[in-house]
């Protein structure tokens, strides 16, 4: 059975993985391998164009390319993977419609799935801050920015337009720049189509670790960037870091809190999960691999590349996470996956990089080719010249050429295209002293403490009277949502904290179909028509097991409607 | 302070409301008006070209135009009217980021808030159909269809492969036809990238209520139509309609059911709930105008037009719902709004139609212009060159004009521009035989029975045995949740059903943080672990005023990991 095809299967659909798959096809036969690529997408981003979404000086489809027809003859999977065994050389893929894993077995695997932006020990970045890295991504925050501007035009209070109008972005490598240069060029060209923005200033914060930005560059370079992005008005913070944020502002290492309604963070990366659990030999992180790019302990059988592993170049240089290193990683590994199928040469990976190109937003970029620096228009020509001939295909090139073209000549897009507005289960964090709300605000959420502690105070007459502490497992927010009042209390946290917020809609559903959720807040509503007044506070005590809230004021309301008598059912 | 500018608010971002405020624009001077637009979004859309999103044939934000650059005098007001108070002149609009209702006077009111798809009384259809009115629903359709065909691509049983392929659209009106026609293009333009479709044939159904589609032109024309569609491989289905639907079919009124994940629908259509609940005269379920398009007790004060509004000429005609009709509609109530403001001549509508255009796809149309009908090609060209010419402004034409060159010259859009997948608690209908869920299945939801009935199945050697029956409250598909393990056991609906699900995330997150919520499943746990064997069944009872969940099969687990110790908790 000899005669059977090599089953070669790639996993990630970016630069390394998609380049494999064109590399294969040109070196093996269909008769010889049988090519298969999986994928959660069913195109690859061109990653250095990505930026460009915000702003619309490309289409949306127009930075991305099927996968399908990259690669004609390979089979693509557009799942997740959800599981590499090794050992017995099985994948398992994420159900689609069918709720059924899909199990694969492969003789060769190039493992390309590069790397995630991971938040961990960071609180509230999950929540709050977005990550750039996917065409959703980019789409989340093109979309996200429309909104703030939308919103600040029609806020009267100056100190919120303010916030809403500040964007801040962590980490000031390539990607972090070249997203704060667009988003800058963007808001500022659009502001002038809302009637109170024209004359508001915004304000685009760049957050380094390190004492200048770029590092991937040399520092003459850099420092002139950072020249051309303060020119442009963007604040470059250094020596400092995102430490947590919530869902009003940015707070850094130094202490230093950015309010704002837009944090934007390129940075940690990790490994994805899937690579992470792996039982292999890794170095700072990442998959150890040889010059010919074969996975430790599995060589001829497992390859790594991208930005998932580490690698050294013959002549021991580390290699960056760049996309002309992975383009010639593929060449690399295609070549020697193509000799493992069928005896042939091996190769190994030798490439030491052509030099360095970012963009500075409209008109202005940084390069560093073949060891000469150039910066300013000509390097915003030569980025946009070496990027547009490293794109892939015709129609690709046409239309990036004709969206350019288009957009020197017209002003930028303005239309929201967002699908779906955030809703469900969700968490939020919030640091001590954040107003969870505010008396006479509409409730349509509630609240459940997973941890710290917060406060409930009534304002009247201009003055705050301290009503209760609330702690973990207690609930609050729920009666204003039972009803259609607004909150008539303000909740302050204490301490940091993790809330679990529930909808309105959520809620409702749960309480008619799971009575023993709805018992949990017509019981509170009873013990709230016995307390009387909303003043009336009780300490927080426990029944039956669970935690007893005490009566936030919300309570002049009596049962909820539609539920069972408000009276303890028996038990 | 006659001085004051007179405050004129436009509900809606339709064809009727951005061009009154264009109107408005031109006729009133600045100290004379002050005009604000209310619209969810901050675009208008361009109805007719809106199905070629689906195939990518005009770019997803050239078929929209940004309200502030069409009408850059009106304040824009990005939010959603949430009350009208026809007395005291004063409108609710819902909250933005901060949870606050605006409350807005006017002086003049335009309502143009359109229609929507309601799909009341015809069950499951909320939870399965898709409309198609917004860029949204565009985006999404586009989305969904790209995602069957990738599961098709993937699939092994034809069966399900036949199903993924099927697309079946409700309404045989302009909307219907005109989607179904885009729709079947791409698929089979795009089929071709998918190695295992190639050769595959798909299946594309219309279905209307009448006897024959395009009730808005002659029958000469509709019949060519039908043919030309049918040509293209289009099922039409006449004299029949959409009755209910689940995730796996749809069901007509005549009992024929077409299994098949994609359902669109564009009929019926209904007024938007903050209208159907104004307190004035209607007729045939739209807002009464007279012939100024004044609202009935309201002249001089209040105007409704587009969609929304019951419209005769002066001729008596009564006035469908179309673009060409909306416009000069606008005009006729700017001209009475500016004369209510600063006295002047009124109007009174009078437009009797141009006659109408339906696309059938690539190079075939429809047309029947001051009485002429005209059919194929040249109809296709017509339509293009009348609907560009009425595209305003030259941004807009120009990109359009290059997207449709760029479509002749290059293979459709592939990516899946997907950005968020869907999740959280929500609804699903079940028609009876239909499987809830399968053993061997992963289970990653559970289910709350809200209506109807099922049956509990395990099949084991090729043969089936009934283990329960369950109906209105009760749980099932926890268990398989809880572990990692799949179903053990088939769900059946018994009769038509109602059924809330719950996915895994959001189970997890409230059994956390709402004890009592937990506790359900923790009883249900325990009883299990007492029964011992799967096998045994218990019949529902209550426990506590709750029913308890009989034990569904998946039932050798013991109490769930992280939970309170498996005796009843003292209450």
């Amino acid at each position: 059975m000899s005669t059977d095809p090599k089953q070669v299967v790639i996993l990630g659909g970016g630069f390394a993985g998609v380049s494999t798959a064109r590399y294969l096809e040109k070196l093996l036969r269909a008769e010889q391998a049988s090519i298969t690529l999986i994928n959660r997408e069913n195109y690859w981003v061109y990653q250095p164009m990505l930026p460009e979404v915000i702003s619309g000086s490309i289409g949306l489809t127009n930075v991305v390319s099927p996968i399908r027809r990259l690669c004609p003859r390979t089979n693509l999977i557009m799942r997740e993977v959800e599981d590499i065994d090794l050992k017995k050389q099985i994948l398992t893929v994420s159900p689609g419609f069918r709720p059924r894993q899909l199990q694969l077995r492969y003789d060769h695997l190039v493992i390309a799935l590069g790397n995630i932006t991971d938040f961990h020990g960071m609180p509230g970045m999950i929540e709050n801050a977005m990550p750039f890295r996917t065409l959703a991504d980019a789409m989340v925050l093109r979309n996200h920015v429309i909104h703030v501007l939308e919103e600040a035009d029609v806020e009267e209070d100056p100190k919120l337009r303010r916030q809403l109008l500040t964007f801040v972005v962590g980490g000031g490598g390539f990607s972090g720049v070249e997203v704060m240069a667009e988003l800058n060029d963007f808001v500022r060209s659009v502001k002038r189509n809302y009637l109170r923005l024209r004359n508001e200033p915004h304000r685009c914060v760049v957050v380094q670790a390190g004492d200048r930005i770029l590092p991937e560059m040399s520092e003459t370079l850099a420092l002139f960037a950072q020249r051309i992005l303060r020119k442009r008005g963007v604040e470059i913070i250094l020596n400092d870091r995102l430490k947590a944020a919530t869902s009003e502002r940015a707070i850094l290492q130094s202490g230093t809190e950015i309010p704002c309604k837009t944090l934007i963070s390129t940075v940690p990366s990790a490994l994805p999960p899937v690579v992470q659990k792996l039982d292999c030999p890794k170095e700072g992180g990442k998959l150890l691999v040889n010059t010919g790019l074969e996975l430790k302990d599995y060589e001829g059988n497992v390859w790594a590349l991208g930005d998932c592993a580490s690698i050294k170049t013959v002549a021991g240089t580390k290699v960056p996470p760049t996309a002309q290193h992975a383009i010639r990683e593929a060449t690399t590994a295609a070549i020697n996956i193509a000799a493992a199928v069928r005896g042939g040469k091996r190769a190994e990976f030798g490439f030491e990089g052509l030099g360095t190109l970012g963009s500075l937003g409209h008109g202005a970029a940084v390069a560093q080719i073949f060891g000469v620096r150039v910066s300013g228009l000509l390097a915003w020509f030569l980025w946009r010249c070496i990027y547009l001939m490293k794109m892939p295909g015709l129609n690709r090139k046409v239309r990036i050429v004709t969206d350019w073209l288009l957009h020197l000549l017209f002003p930028p897009e303005l239309a929201q295209t967002k699908v779906a507005f955030e809703s469900g289960i969700r968490n939020q964090h919030f640091e001590p002293g954040d107003i969870i709300f505010q008396q006479g605000d509409l409730g349509d959420t509630m609240y459940v403490i997973e941890d710290g502690e917060c406060e409930v105070f009534r304002e009247q007459k201009g003055e705050q009277e301290l009503l209760a502490t609330l702690g973990p497992r207690e609930y609050f927010g729920e009666m204003a949502l039972l009803s259609d009042r607004t909150r008539n209390a303000t909740i302050r946290a204490h301490t940091a904290m993790d809330i679990l917020i529930i909808p309105k809609a959520d809620f409702n559903k749960l309480r008619q179909s799971v009575p023993a959720f709805g018992h949990v807040f017509t019981e509170l509503a009873t013990r709230r028509a016995v307390a009387g007044s909303p003043q009336s506070f009780a300490e927080p005590g426990t029944l039956g097991g669970y935690p007893i809230p005490i009566p936030t004021p919300e309570s002049e309301l009596g049962p909820m409607p539609g539920s069972p008598p408000a009276t303890r059912a028996k038990r």
